[in-house]
């Protein structure tokens, strides 16, 4: 069985200050570059104040064919926007494709934190 | 010569929902439980919303004779929080044993991020 093609949508709130969402987009080119082939697109998007928008960003995933979909938030804490606001706007995308979107778990939850943490409180 | 006393205080945003203040508390213990011993105290602190803030953070563990305390904000972006507030809100404290007060880079500056947001996306 040949592979899935996969996407990436990485999801951070989105800010007024336009150096904050260019530093989202500047992790989600780090992630396509680390990604070895794990996903043939990856790009940022955002829950409100920048572009592209959450359903816009997932959308242009299956768009250009993707099977599978990944939304990632890229948010410290389980709050609404997690809990509510995700995936209610993940629910938008016309997904004619029928492709697999799922959201994947938020970064606040990553068991690898704590020690990345530790390495930054020693710079 | 002794190994130097040292404080980790774990700075985030605070937040009405206690949740989310609690989740940071839980990383901090987290911390502590992984730093072997690193660090002799680590708690959380907050810019505003949640107790204690951070002037009070810092000043416990000076209180508590730590001769070096490590400000590390749980922050993603490098916004007006991080570049501005946080110094402004350390430069409070009343530092009368002379410790060494400093801040660490922000969390989004690290550069282990991708790889954890890699595993992230496979969950």
């Amino acid at each position: 069985m040949a592979e899935r093609r996969r996407g990436l949508v990485l999801v951070a709130h989105g800010s007024r200050r336009e150096a904050s969402n260019d530093e989202v987009r500047r992790v989600a080119a780090q992630l396509a570059e680390q990604s070895a082939g794990r996903f043939e697109m990856i790009h940022a998007a955002f829950l409100e104040l920048a572009e592209p928008l959450i359903p816009a960003g997932v959308q242009c995933c299956i768009d250009n064919g993707m099977e599978e979909v990944v939304v990632l938030p890229y948010f410290l804490s389980a709050g609404r926007h997690v809990v509510e606001d995700i995936p209610a706007e993940v629910a938008k995308v016309n997904n004619t494709t029928g492709a697999e979107v799922r959201i994947a778990p938020y970064l606040g939850a990553a068991p690898g934190l704590a020690d990345i943490l530790l390495e930054q409180s020693e710079k």
